[in-house]
């Protein structure tokens, strides 16, 4: 059985193109004790994916030129040497990007779509994205009765997510996000107020979306919304430093007024959602009946054409393209 | 009796100047049941009096044009209508900038020099800017084993407490001051590793000094050594943001890679200390007796000439003519 997977070609300045990807097929081995072979379905293209791109130390290990890429992926086993694994078993693992992957089952989770829910679910809003969304709210952001939340990025996978579960705790809520559409579609979530940031500056926006100003900064996107948002915290606010996508082909740093900082006692924290895994019990008990009753709506950007689609997603990714998260479909 | 005072004549742009400041004269009016009146022996000045000469929103109100300042001050009672207060008790109070303050009891503590620590102490080392380097570093940054430990203006009142309290408590650490000399007092307080930040670029001098990185940034300096901690932080790092001098003229903002708090999980927070007074006992019994027996050493700079002589202290002190505590004396 053959593959056809995605290669770096080369590593990007700016913008990643085309050029940067290469298309390419690979026997599939067999596989051993431990192992599944998994027919991906579904695979997801991430704005952290950027970072995996540069050949610098980070949370994930840089992708290497010559080799192929990895992320979230969700598929259907068709090949089992693992006791508790059965062929037509759907499995969320870490090894997309390719048609066939060989798994080994300590890194891939069985699911069982609910009524209602697409398997495409388990890696968008209830997976690794929604996942962020609820540590980053709750955890790093300390989301506290009362508070003014505002979500930057808010009609992407994160945003979207981060939003809903602050309007169904009862919080103010405001987004940005990159169209009227988007725009459109958080209105229609029920966000309190939202702005498209291309309309003027992020900082008169947010200033005429939150005249009271806010608790809780939840960044997707860094840049001129940090900074603006940093202008706008409320006494003891709290910024969960989830992503910066603004930055994500620049490098350019975010002017950080530190006097506001520290006059208003504000907390911001980084944070990575892999090292909250002891949480997934928890987002998938409160946030899966959500999602299954329709209190929480989401979106899928999904790309169809295979492997060979992928890399263009990722560049649209990163363009704002999607609303939602985004997926390409095998 | 008349007292004389210093008012703000007008607000600076960039550094202030003499002129920004007034020297008047006004009758000391009679005590009323519950105040005390003081003469002042010492008074501080300290950077942050530089925000409260702008007429911005902040954690303390803006000083008024035309209106005397205000400030920690150490003072002996010449009339009291309190009980507990007798002519002749040192008090620490809020009221400096003048010769002669009437006081309200509540906000004056009554305090005892041990043998060996100067009255002056009380408004310096085991005053306020004490209790700054001891919250900041302990409940802040969150001080752990093994902490490798960055101050900025470390010669500073706050930051020369702040690095001596990690090395008493067993951290490598690291400082950086604004002369030849500062760094030689730094070196000789025990610091595994100091640098005048004159000498190069921060980032380069900071990696020479710390080439393991660092876990703990006590920031008193903002701007480029900022930006150089979050460089050097390690995963985890804890960032105590007490103050940013590079910036008190300017109002520029610090350069901020996102991307490097979040793949690190940093937490910055920043503080002010009049959140903190429950831990004013704490840090008494702990530090307190370190600096009785010389484990903690303190330097002050002491201007003497009267409230005259309190403008250019205070100028003086953000051009960094200090070494630890600027004071001026009656």
């Amino acid at each position: 059985m053959t593959s056809r997977e995605i290669r770096l070609a080369s590593r990007p300045e700016g913008e990643p193109e085309p050029s940067n990807f290469e298309l390419a097929e690979t026997d599939v081995r067999a596989p051993q004790r431990g192992e599944l072979v998994v027919r991906n379905r579904y695979m997801s293209v991430d704005p952290y994916m950027r970072g995996r791109m540069k050949d610098v130390k980070s949370y994930t290990p840089p992708w290497q030129i010559g080799q192929q890429l990895d992320g979230a992926a969700i598929g259907e086993v068709i090949a089992s040497k693992v006791d508790g694994f059965a062929e037509g078993d759907l499995v969320v693992h870490g090894l997309g990007w390719r048609e066939v992957a060989v798994v080994k089952a300590q890194y891939a989770q069985k699911v069982t779509p609910p009524a209602g829910v697409p398997e495409s679910a388990f890696i968008g809003v209830l997976g690794m994205p929604g996942l962020t969304a609820y540590v980053g709210l709750l955890d790093i952001a300390e989301l506290r009765d009362g508070d003014i939340v505002f979500v930057s990025g808010a009609a992407g996978a994160v945003g979207s997510l981060a939003g809903q579960i602050a309007k169904l705790k009862g919080h103010t809520v405001i987004g940005s996000a990159g169209s009227p559409e988007k725009v459109e579609w958080l209105n229609e979530l029920g966000f309190d107020a939202a702005f498209d940031y291309h309309d003027g500056e992020v900082r008169t926006l947010l200033r005429e979306a939150a005249p009271d100003g806010i608790d809780v900064y939840f960044d997707n996107v860094g840049g001129d919304h940090f900074a603006a948002a940093i202008h706008a915290m409320k006494q003891n606010g709290r910024a969960a430093l989830c992503g910066a996508i603004s930055s994500y082909n620049t490098d350019e740093p975010a002017p950080f007024q530190l006097m506001q900082a520290i006059g208003k006692r504000l907390k911001l924290q980084g944070f990575i959602i892999s090292d909250h895994g002891d949480r997934r019990q928890a987002f998938i008990d409160e946030v899966g009946p959500w999602v299954a009753d329709g209190r929480v709506q989401f979106r899928e950007t999904i790309v169809d054409g295979g492997v060979e689609a992928a890399p263009q997603a990722f560049i649209d990714l990163l363009r704002g393209a999607n609303t939602g998260k985004m997926l390409v479909r095998f």
